[in-house]
């Protein structure tokens, strides 16, 4: 088996925000990530397949295929957007790094042929990411 | 004469939008930048001054001191902001990476004890940046 | 579970010897990391908390906390320091990248309120690095 | 048990092509990779191996030493070559990133002393990467 | 005047050969750059333009326009080629960095609207790259 | 002309004290970097030659010769050292990114053939470094 990742970048902006708090609760856990006009980042996403080699292609995925899928399920829903305010998921969930590492992975597992979803890093700032290997890990 | 540069980071939201213009010219000319709830960048900025070198410290500036001065010129004015919603300057001109080199070269501008501010480079990307030198250049 | 990682730096001055060893034995054995006078490096430190995301705050761990224990345990520790001279846990072990992992994840480990210490990775140079996982790896 | 990364570099020529296929369907398969004229890359290799640290050395493993592997096993081998005109394995396989990593799992494995070999990375480009981790993985 | 930087990649093989010289001589004065099955390089490119910052759109240089000549003029001709046997400025002068800088200035220079060409920086490898200012430089 | 730059790298220990200052006045002036045990650094040191490039050999300089010069005047004398105790530049002035900047230019200028020195930039963090360019600039 051997693993192959690929990277993609997406910019977007974010708040932090939990409905059920006070703005002062907010302001007092989320700190400056609490703004309501919000702020954004360069993300940088890597995404991990987990296959054999085919003896014929010398591929674990095709990497052309890997690309499109990344763009149709993640980048062009994800890159110049407000993710509070544009991608569903976060209309209830908090788009930390954590929380957009997991929903990458929804968004990606079961989608790649021929190899399996193995790991998804999203780096929030380069000295920062989150890393999600699915329910099982 | 030495050149001492440094880099900051602010992480903000801005969006691409001329207001002389319709929805309709801005989307096509700023294409996904038009989107009006924002996107954003984690923005690298180069301060680089020229002076002598103090022959009793080896100094052409006290780094500390140009430190406090990017972070209060420019880092705790634009980090975690949206530079069209909270930054004045950006009210009027587009915050292009162009107009923010240009905005940041006139905040810094003159601050600068002992040395003279050579040029001010931002990143809005790892692949995409604007140096400005001044009115002189 | 999710990983979050952060990455801190410091820089500090070491030197390899074995006081069992003569000064040639030193000498042939660490090269010119046998230098008494001491060379340096910037490190790099990625610190890997493990847990569940807190489905209140999407956060595995509270950031500004780790940074300010990896701020208290380490940085304030190591950096613009000598480790061989005053840092207590290399007077008797030698600061190798191996031995530096191991001795921050002993500074860290028990630490991070909410996640469990997952590994730390230290770079001495961006092309050599060492990854501990504590005991159990 | 420490792990211990090193990094190295090498510059090479390739091309894919499967010779059982015809020109038009490896075209199709395979797009630009297929010119014979060949085309390269600057691949970057990271080795990991694992191992005690010995309380003598401080060392999993004599970097010297795992420098020397590194450059006779590796790099005098594939820098500056066409990888499927002069590097034996790839007479039979194509040098895709997933099978150069496999490659050069074989060529080290066994020949570090006192550690064993944990993970072979190579980087095709900065944003494609294979890791292989051996038959066990 | 602002300038703006973009960069760009392209993944080419090449080698050092003057056809003047014998073999011999190619090999003692190249090394193994000389070997005629090619090696290659991952390129990285920095174009830079110059000019005012047009008030209305806040741009020196429409963005989309500029990717598109570099791609146009520039990558969609090396890259995933060898230089040396399918590019025709390089069938009678050597693909050093050097030239190959000079090389793509010429095919930008006067192709961008509204800008003008400041500098031509190429990267072989990540610790080595030529700059090209044109003529008068 | 064009100009050529090559990065090196070099590890090596400092401190920052003015001998006609007391303890306190270095202590308050130069901070945690006047610890005497010393602290230390990766240093990456880019030197740039300007030339013609030579239509014989397509090279602004010979890439193997610069390389020799840079380990010979540079690398040798400061890798693996502390500045203040054994590089003779460094007894009388303190060195800081500033003073290294203008000592390296002083040790190549004059010393490569067919090309002039034109720029030397020295990085003592990746967020800070110095550039000289000799008298003239």
């Amino acid at each position: 088996m051997v693993l192959l990742t690929r990277k993609a970048e997406f910019s977007a902006a974010h708040y932090y925000w939990n409905a059920a708090w006070s703005a002062e609760e907010n302001a007092r856990f989320f700190g400056k990530c609490a703004n309501r006009n919000g702020h954004g980042h360069n993300y940088t996403l890597e995404v991990t397949v987990a296959g054999e080699v085919d003896p014929v292609t010398g591929f674990v995925v095709d990497l052309k295929e890997l690309k499109d899928i990344l763009e149709r399920e993640v980048v062009s829903v994800y890159d110049h957007r407000h993710l509070n305010l544009e991608v569903p998921e976060f209309a209830s969930r908090i788009p930390t790094t954590e929380n957009i590492a997991v929903a990458i992975w929804d968004r990606l597992n079961g989608k790649v042929p021929s190899a399996s979803l193995f790991r998804v890093r999203v780096y929030e700032l380069p000295d920062l990411f989150a890393d999600y290997y699915g329910e099982q890990a």
